[in-house]
Formats: structure tokens, sequence, C-alpha cells
């Protein structure tokens, strides 16, 4: 790492897309889970290097003490496995968005995208543990829900919840089926298709677990 | 056919369980779908022959023509593809089936399901297009669904509807997936595995469009 | 269909929505795929007698008629199996929806959503037969697809068109696989995949072949 | 968690339904295996506060001790990786339910099942390792199975043992598959799709490993 | 087709191999289905013309015709969709093929394994409708299943035939899956994955609806 | 375990099944793998208290560990998982019993099947690494295949070898898939159905990894 | 069509890719199937106009009356479905190109292969009907396949012939799945996953029933 | 180990097939991770004694100690899981194998896949982190592709990239599909299917995270 090297270039590891910013307009992102420790801790020193705003997901212990090492002042949010630097999100502009949790165990992913879209620059509202199963839940927050650009609903299995939801408000859902539920569930198998399937109109789905993803997309589609 | 031979053996064919309605309590079921027109009517003819209560289910046109040419005083309900004999259903006993169609192209399984029910002597009552894209169609029908001691619900798409409505019953829920959907249904496979996945418990999966099997069950179950 | 009712009621069929405009902001749909031509009939006839703005999607040629007897001056696009009325879309507002086809035949699922979209309220652009095995042709058109509030891409084989497009652009990617291919597309289950692990950060994913739900959610995307 | 709240409220973690016993009239359960220990200890120590019944399942060794920590008294059988709350379960009322473990290996969810019942208020019998390749086994046990108001039948491998109990009473039959096999079970499918086209009517089918759904469901049907 | 070719030869189309009775001691096989009428007509005046003992199976109308048009002394079971020439089969010797059908739908499946076996010399034996929902037609044909050097079970739906019969004998059973049943059956894959998973042992499973070979293989380990 | 019960019944755990024997005239066999070692060594205890001949299989350390504390006399053979009880089999009878692996990794389970059928009494051949891609080495084993009164092959990856097998041998061949192999081998889906494809016929196939199973088929054919 | 425009422009319906020859170097390839007739005439009558070398793959006789209304003098081979314009393939170049037909029902897929591969300018041989149950016919064409610089395999069933032929050959070897088989090929599938697993290295997927794409392939690595 | 054995022979384990390189022109290959370190050993003194170009794939640390131990001056690149003895590759010959990995995440298999090019005879060079999203990265490198004489692509998640490469270059190119990605991507089958319906022709797949069948087949290929 000590040899020259051209901005964002991580020798024999990665580019970093540092006109991403201006061409999309968004920070460079870092899927931490399949790679190793010491090439997170590389990138994240480049980061640095090169003050790009960024956001680290999927990070173990292990990544999120590499990338901290790099970048002591990184926000780490380790429920999430998420870390974001600079630690301040920036100011927020364009519309709410509401980030539904159908359960406790969703939690994490909702979490996910609720910090992924503070950090694109939007605001974000989270409401958590109000499943299909006990629906005056759900209805007890009508109108937050109603008042939002868009509204992620992260739910494992049955997935029911984004079709519930998207009945009721005009706004965009983005659903995000994630990976809890017993066997049949076939590890998040069970929810995407029910969310690609939904009988309301109006829900774009996104890959399972991935909340990364699923506050992208809504800080997109809320971004005026 | 002209040989004679023991009551319920249609040879080459079929045996006929007439015992059954001693051993289990029901009538005898014909599945006409993989079956020729001309099997079914011989079965038709010794169903005739030796007074067996009897539904038929899966009946093609041709396949109705065929007990009906044994069974002139059968009831054809084209709608649900099934016949019974004799026509009319036994005096109702045990309790309340309440039937639920998610949307108007699951009214076939629903028919199926209720005539099912109240040929092996149960109420019914039908609800038809309350899917949960539009919740307050569900929530209006409440008391009906409450009433109920038992509550099947005949649904493609995402399968969702069985998940709100066990949230809001005490009674036990038959879950009858349909293979109405676009793609990613896969022929019934999402709303098959949604129900299995239903988040709310107290509900019992059955097979892709098996209506039958739903009012076999649901029947049971309402038994007292 | 002569005895009065409520409206809204088609009596035995189904419960029309009326209040959905209100409550949702958008047009009626009728899925006429699973329904007989009769049932799409008594819709039609209800929608005319309420002046309910509809869409009808999935339209056979027998749909159609059932629907056009009922509504004459309905406007009928059979390419993309579609029926609306009134004929002429609303006013437009909010984003630009630009429609891409990835093939010649994906062409029918592209145009359901462009009209759908058009129907919702939006400014429409279609672009034809820019797929990836030709990638100057993608990128000849990227001024207008960086005009664009969203895109929807309709694609079969490899679904590999919205990933290449969320990486050229800042508006989030409406990504609808369709059936088209070979035997390992399996139905369309191939681009669907591809389209859920999309490495560019941004495509909402919606049903196989679901034109009509892409252009929904364009349309709620595109809104302001 | 020192902070005053509502009852039923665990503040970032679970809204407690409860009214869920008025609403359905059985227990609250918590659904162990996807929580941290910390989050299944708070939510028991809520369940204290308010003397709400309930049910733990799928609890680790973690779990049970974080549960057993804020609950002493409560009852904790690690075979079934359940515990209950308060030890006792209700005075039974309504039907025998009929529990049978195909095999050894099946006997945990068979035992989920039967605790989970008899919490929910019913009388139950445990018949165990009775599969379809030592028919003599479920012959022998013939009485027992017929005075049932709900059998309960956990089976892995060929799932074939609810098809031929069913063809044997007249009474329900809850299947619930287990993912115990070689490797075309694929972890349970094996015998979810045999239960699910099981060739006598009158099989519930709930999902894979899911003892206290089938326990749940069973309890519903016994009501009465 | 007139010109002078080597024996077994059909030019662009098929190479018989006419030593195989030598090489593996049973008649050739034509599987006429993927094939045309003309090709399998061709293939048909070569056995004739060489004298080779031969079974053409799954032979729609078209293709019996166009046997029937070179050989026209040939044996045609429509039901079975089988023709087999010459006519009679060989004198029997080895031991005793059962072969069972579980339902009336599985015949056409169970009658090609009885007629492969017979022509590859086998006494056989069939046994019809006798499924698992009603255990005492199987248990009423226990001596001649005892009788049998192999058993071939035929069966779709749950597949749970096979694994009750091989706990019932100590000769090996030949279980062929069906495509027969409702829509979660998966066009055979139910039963298929049950008969692998059978938890008797001494189940050899083939192919769904593969009688042919269910036959053939019967027959090879019947042959003492 | 110290009340006195009757012969085979392992209190709360199995009911072995001692006149299988007599019934089937095969060792009972008890599948370790989903027990726990106490479990297996109850189970051991009393089958070495009734004197019944066994196999273990699936055997870890800790359950071989088990079962050597109650029945410190039995074979046990790490590679195969298996243990036997008692350690010599009996006397052959019966035709020869010859067991292919593919390649290095598949010979645990040719080994289990080896082991298996030895101890149902039958002589047995063992054939290492020759697979498909060198088919050399098949040729040069030819006469030994010939001998066999049945041939079992076992074989992961393509699972081609039973279909060369078939080929060349009069004898019914037994085919194993093994989950060895790359990702799109999918744990032995691939080999699996490749085998219950095979272009010759007389391939018998059992469950995946199923070595014993295999084993005991082979026995069966070969009786005699 | 009557209005002026761009080369190689079929206004709304297809960019034909002019300079994909230069590009590339190889013909423009039309794939009818899920196109219009009326779509592929105005292809066709494009491609006249502009003399651009071309195939048409997948052609039913309602495409290909279109194309030879637009081409008369095109080459028709219905066999294969395909259409090639101009007639006459290039004069060949590079290497040459033995495709392997491994059951007659594989022939018009390997036909398709075999004249793409001509029509992109290669020498080719055809060998037809040597699966792998008859490894005699295989190795009796040992010398024309080891003259080959690629050898093209079609099969359907189990899929194991390019495994095969990959172990007799030094060249690559591109294998093609077919559809054709009985259920548990699932259209296909089975050969899919045996030709990803081929136990000997050297053997490169393509599409199930893509004959095309197969030719293509072999004419690329055969270039030199 | 101590007996005397034939050339080639690994008693109990292994035949090494050493008139291999003869017969393909390749050195021998061995893929660990199925065998033990201890066969994987026996089989590297075997190679060292008979003096073998070899190949040892998916080599463990265990593994690779086993394999160093006989053969100390193997070359290792543990990144790759990879060992190569002797550990110079050959002199270069053919044509130029570019490798082209998508993501960090992929460079395990792309590396396996450039050294098994490097040790079968051809030069190579590595691409980096090009994936589809930032479409720039890969036009930047367009000369290098363009003058290979074939690519290799490896990619996980939506597998797009190699459609867009074949879609460049006019040289084959070989896909190999990783395991890398969300919960949909299914370990590799996304990208797998992805693959198998490129827009562009031309692509030849292997098995999910296969380098070295990637790297051989281009070997082959460039051979000329």
């Amino acid at each position: 790492m000590t040899e020259p090297h051209a901005p964002g270039e991580v020798p024999d590891v990665a580019h970093l897309d540092l006109d991403r910013g201006a061409r999309r307009g968004y920070p460079e992102a870092v899927l931490c889970g399949p790679k190793t420790p010491e090439q997170v801790g590389a990138i994240a020193a480049e980061i640095g290097r090169t003050g790009t705003r960024a956001l680290f997901t999927r990070a173990t212990p292990a990544h999120a003490a590499a990338v901290l090492a790099a970048l002591p002042d990184a926000l780490h949010v380790p429920e999430a496995q998420l870390l974001a630097w600079p630690p301040e999100p920036p100011e927020p502009t364009g519309g709410l968005v509401v980030v539904v949790s159908a359960g406790t165990s969703d939690l994490p992913v909702a979490r996910e995208a609720e910090l992924t879209a503070q950090h694109l620059g939007r605001r974000t509202e989270l409401v958590v543990d109000v499943g299909v199963a006990g629906l005056h839940r759900v209805l007890a927050r009508l109108d937050l829900l109603r008042s939002a650009r868009v509204v992620v609903v992260a739910a494992g299995m049955d997935g029911a919840l984004p079709s519930v939801v998207a009945g009721l408000v005009a706004a965009p859902v983005v659903a995000v089926p994630t990976s809890v539920g017993y066997g049949a569930a076939f590890s998040g198998l069970a929810p995407l298709l029910s969310m690609l399937n939904a009988c309301a109109p109006g829900v774009a789905v996104v890959n399972i677990d991935n909340g990364y993803g699923a506050g992208h997309l809504a800080a997109q589609i809320a971004a005026s």
C-alpha cells in the first residue's frame, strides 16, 4: 500500500468510483461481507485519503475494527452491521422515508435501510413490530404512513405486510424480504415471492435482507 | 360392466370404498380430472346402484355428461366443476363454515370448498372479493368471520389474506392457495409458501386449487 | 344484473373500490386474464354506470369485446392487451417516465407499462431494442435516460439491462422481467433473479411480465 | 428498561399484544430463535410485570437462561426448546389432542406440539415411533387415534404417515413436516410436499419443524 | 430409405443396437414421444427387416399407425401407449412381478410397466386402486404381494404407497412416481421426492411416469 | 432404563422392531445422525439385551462411542460412519454385489453400501475411482462388472457413471448420488436427476448419500 | 414501412446492428420465436434492403413464410427451424466443428448448431445417435472426434455424453442440453445440471435447446 | 504406502491417470476439497514419484501442508486455494487469455482461472473490479479485451458482465458464476442462470465458483 497510486486505486483490490458522487449523486458503498478485513481496511484508508463519503455494509466486528483503524471517527451501528463516514449524515432534503419493521427479528434489516436513507440525505422515521397478525398496530400508525413520500417495509415469514401497507397509502412501498422464519420460508424465498405478487400495486421489491438496497432506493424515490 | 360383481367393484377401474361412510363418516369423492369420462361414468353407475352418497370433483363438461347420464338428478355446479349426488346436502349439523374468496378469480375454488362443506353436512356462508389490498372490506365482515367455527380462505397472488384473517378471529383458518397470478406466482407456489409461513398461528394449509380438500377439512373441524 | 344494487357492487362477482381514487389517487384496474368475459363485461358496465376511471389489463380479444360492448369509446391497445376508459389519459403532472424495452419481444410488456403510467397521469417516452449485447445503443440514449424521474426497463433472457442503466442514471429504475427466452430462462425466473441481484443500487423489481405493475409504480415514484 | 412505559411496550424491541388473550383467547408466544437473549430477557420481564400467560419457543440455552432470570418459576423443556409461564397449563377443556411422532428424530417437534396444546388448554396424548415402515405399530394404537378430536402427526423423510392416519380416523389430522432425512428430503421439502398431496382428505399442513404452530392449530380445532 | 444400408442402420435417424440382445439380453425399445411418426415408421420397418424383438413406448395414435403400417401384427395397447413386436411375449422365466396401481389414474403407467415386464420374459400380476388412504385394500392383497420376487408400485399425489408396501414385504420395490395430482404435486415432483425418502429400505426409484423403465428394472431384478 | 420393559422397547425413545428379521429377513438399522448419543446408546443396550442383529449408520465419533460402550465387540468402520453388531457378517448367500466408486470422494458412501450388503449376507467386491472422464478405467473392469448379480454405483458431480455401466451389463444397477461437487451440483441434486434420467434402462435410484439404502436394496436384489 | 428510415432501422420493431459484422465478425441473427410473423417479415425486408448476412432461428412455418416472402432465395431447413440468407455459407476457414447428437430426438438442436457453424464459416461433420448407453458407438467415431477443433454435443435425459466425449478428446466440448426426456428431466434441467458438473474439464455449457448458441460458440472457438 | 505398486496407483484411494498428458495434453488435477489431507498427501507423493505435472485445487491450509510435505517446491497461492507442481508453468504457447473479475469478491475464482490457464501453457492478463454498474471501467479496457483469444469473466450477483463483454469482442467468453451475493443470488444460481441466458452469443458457462474449469476451458480454446 506504500507505493504511489492514482486516487481511488487500491492496488490488486478495488477501483473506488470517486466520481460516482458526481455521476449518481450518492456516497460510495463497500459491501464488506465477502471481503477480507485487510481488503476492507485498505479501502477505508483510501476513502479517508480521498475524502470520499462512504458506507460500509455487512460489516462483521473484524471488518468494523479494520474500518475504525483507518477512520477512527466513523459511525458504527453494530445492530445494522453498518459504518458511515463521515459520521454525520448530510443535511436532509426531499421527502420523508418511513421504515417499518414487521417483527423484532426484522429490525437489523430495517435499521440498515433507515441509516442508509439518512446518509443519502433523507429524513426518516422507524416503526417497529407491526405485523399483519395484529392489524390494529398498523392502523394505529396510519397517519405517519400516509405522511411518507415512500415507505420501506422489512418483513420475513409470509411477507404480507407490504401488500397491506400498499393498500393503505398512495406512496410507493419498497419491500425488503428478510430471511427470518421456519423451514418453508426457505431463507427468504417465501416473503420474496409474496412481495413480488403483492395484490396492491406500487410495491418495489429488492433482494433478501438487503436493507442497504432498500434504503438507497427509498432515498432516490424521496429525492423530490 | 354387465358381468356380476361385488358391490363397490368397478372391474379394472376402481374399488369404491363403500364402508368409508361408516369408517370416516363422509361421502365418497371421485376426482374426475385424470380419469376418462368412460371411467367416471362407470363409477357413477356403481354409485347409483349402491346408493352411495358421492361428490364428483374437477369435472369437465364431458365428465359431467357421463355422470348425469348415470345419475340424472345429480346437482351440477359448472363454476365449481363439481357434481353431488343425491343433489340435496344432508341436514346441517355442527358449526358454521365461512368461506372467503380473496378475489373474483378465486371464486371457483371457494365455491368448490363451500359446496363440499355443505354436502358433508355443514352450514356455510360465502364472502367474495375481500383482498388485503382493501382492508376495509375484510373489516366490514368481521362479525360474520367471528361467528364461524372455521374460516376457509381461498387466495392466489401473495396469499396474504389467511394471515390477516387468522389475526382477527379465534377460530382456525383453512387456507387454500390458488394458481391465480402473474409469472412469479409460479402456479400457486407463492401463495402456498406465504400461507405456510403465516405469521398468525392457526392457519391450516391444503394443496393448490384444492377447494374440495379445504371444504372437507373445514367440515371435519366444524363437526362439533 | 337487473336488480338494484349499491354503487360499485357487481353481485356475486366483485366489489369495485370506488373510493380508491380518493384513498390512493389512481384509477381502478381490472385484471381480465383469470376472469370470464361475462364477469369482465359486468364489471365494465358498473364502471360506466358509476363513471369510474379504469384500466383493463391482460385482456384477450374476448375480454376486449366484452369491455367495448359496455364502454364503446374505451381505448383498446391490443399489442399491450390493455383497455382504458375514458380513452384520454388525465393531464400529465409530475416527472418524466422513460420506458425501455431491451428487445423487440419485450415490447408488449413495455407498452403496457407506458400506457399505465400515462393513464395515471405521467408524461412518458418509449425506447425500443437497446439490449446490453449492443451497449452503444444504450449509450446513444443517455441524455433521454438522464432526464427521467424514473426509468422502467423491460427485459427477458439475462435481465442485465436494468443493472447497466442503474449504473448510468441517478433516478430509480423499475425493472420488469419478461418471460422471453430459451429453456433456462425458466419463464422469466432468470431475469427476475438477475434484477433482484443488480450490482447497481436503485433497482425496484416487480413481477414477471407485469407491465401494469411497473407502470403504476413508476407513476407513483414520478408523482413529484 | 428503567424508563416508564406503557404496559406491553418493550421500547425499541416489541409491542406485546396484551389483549390478544381477549381477542383470540390464547397466550402470547415469543419466537426466540432470531432474537438476541437480551431482547428475549426484556420481553420476559415485561411478561412477568404484566402477568401475561406466555410461551417461549425455539429457545437456545442462552435464551432459556434469559427467560429464567426474569421468570424463575417458568417451565423449561429443553428437548422441545420451549418455556412456559406460568409453568402450569390451564385446566383442560375441549377434546383430546393425540400427537404422533413418526420416528425418534421427530420427537422434539412432536413434544413442542404437545406442550403447546396443553398450555392452550387441551388434554394430550403422545405416541412415539410409529412410522409407516411398520404399519402394525400404527394399527396397534387405532383405538387411541380414533378417540381424538384431532391428531397431530410429526414426520420427516417421506412424510407418509399423515396420509395413512387420515385414512383411519374421522378427525382432522394436523401434519407437521420435520427436517429429518437424507439429502433428497431437502430439509423438509419432501415431507412437506407429501403432506400437501395426502391422498386422504382431512390433512391440515403447517410449516416445517413448526411444532408450536401444529399444537396451536390442534388446540383451536379441539376447542369444542 | 431405398438405398442399401447396414443392418440396424436407419440413415440420418438411428442406429439400431442389434446386438443389444446379446449384450444385455433384452429387446430393443423405441421411445416414440419425441420422434416424428415418419422416423418411428422407418425404425419399425428396419426392425421388421432384421427380425429384432422390440417395444415402442409413448406411442400416440399417429405413432401407432406408423408402426402398424410396417409391422401389421404388432400388439397395440392404447391405454399404455405401447406396441410390442412380435405380439406374443417370450415364454416366462424367473420370478413373479406384481404391479400395483395406487389409483385409477395411475393405471396407464402401471400397465406400461406390466406389459414391459411380460415382454422381457416375466410372469406378472396387476393390482388396481389400493392407495394408502384405504390400508385395508393393501392388507387384503398381502399374500400376493409377499409371493412376488419384486413389486412395482405406480403412485402419484403423496407417493406414500411404496413405503408402506416395502414395510410389508421382503422383496425389493420398484417405485414409479406419476404426474397425477393437484398443483403442489408439481407434475410428479412430490411423489418422486417421497419415494426417494421412503422410510422403509428396499425402494428403487425410477423417473416420473416411466412405466417402461419400471417394468424393465423389475424384469432384470426378477431374472432369477 | 432400569425399569422393566417389554423386549424391543426403549421407553420414550424407540420401539425396536424385533420381528422385522422374521418379517423382512434383514437386521435392524439405527440411523444415528439425528439422534442424541444417549438415545443411540440406549438403543444399543436394548439390541445387546435382545440379541438382535443390527447396523448403526451415520454414526459420528460420539455416536460410535455410545454404541461401543454398550456393545464393545461391535465392528466400527469410521470411514463409512457405520457400526455392525455382531461384528461378523452372516455366511454369504445369493449373487455377487459389485460396488463402484466413481471418485475418491465417493468412497465413504460406497463403503457404507458395501458393508451393508455384506451384513445382509452378500458377497461384495469394491471398485475405486473409475469415473466416466477416463472410460478405459471402466472398461478395464468389465469382466468383474458382468459377473455381478447387481452393481451399485456411487457418483457425485454429473452422475453419469450409472448410465454408462447400465449400458455395459445385463444386471440391474443401483445408483446412489453423492453430495460431492461444485456449486451447481446443488448438494447432490445434479447427479440425482442425472441418474433418474439415465438413458440406459435398468437403473434403480436411491436417496443422496444413502449408501445404506443402496447396499440394502442391492442385497435384496441379489438374494437369489 | 414505406416512410424513409435509416439503414438497419425497422421503426417501432428493431434496430438491426449492421456494423456487428465489423465489430464481431459474424452475421446478424433474428430469434423469430417470440416475434410476430409481421415483425419478422419487416426485419427480413430490411435485411434484404441492406444486404446483411443473417440467420433466422426458431422459425415456425408462419415465420418462414414471412421471411421467404421478403427473401425468396433464403435457405430454409424446417427440421432445424432455421433460415439463412444468403443461402450459401461463406467459404470455410478455421478448424473442423464436429456436432454430435446423442439421440434421434436431439437432432433438431444438433442440426441448428451445425448449420449455424457453417454459416459462420466453419467446416462441420454431424454424428447421429451415439448415446452413452451404447459406448461402442462413441468409440467407433473416436478418430473423427479427435480431428475436431471443437466438438458440439447435443443431449437430453442424463446429459452424460459431453462428459464422456470430453474425457476422450483434447479439444473443448460445447454441450447443449435438450428438453427431451421423462418428467424428472424437468424440460432440460437434468442434462443442464449434468453438463455443468461434467467430471472431465473442458465442457462449455449453453442454454437448453439453444443449437444456435452452441453453433455460434463453436464457430468462434474454431476460428483458428 | 510402503508396499510396491504400479505407477499412478495410490492403493484404496486413487488411480492417477498418468497418460492423460499424452491423451489430452494437460496436467493431472487433484480436487482437494472433498478429500482428507492424508489422501491428498498420498496422491502428492505419487505425483512426485512419477514426475507428473499437476495442479491441486480447492486446497485448505491442511491440504496445502500435506502437499508441501510431499512436494516442498510446489507453488502455493492461498488466495486461489491452489498449488502447482512443478512451480514453474510451461513455456506459453497459443493465444492470450484475459481474465476479468467483476468485483473484489470474485478475485479468488478469477485468480484460480488465471493460474490454471498459465499452468496449461497460456499467457494471461488479469483485470480487476470492472462490474457493469460502472461501464466506463469496462470500456477503458476494451483494447486489452479485444486482443484476447478468449476472455474469462468471473462474476456473482447479477452475472451481467459476460453478456456485456461478449457484445464487445469477437472472441468467445468463458463465464464462471461465483457464489457472491445477497440471499436471492441463491449461492450462485442467479448469475449462473443469467450467464446461460446471455443475450450476446458466444458465452460458454461453467460451474459455480469453478475457476479451475474456466481456466482449463480457456486454455483449450486458446491453444491455437
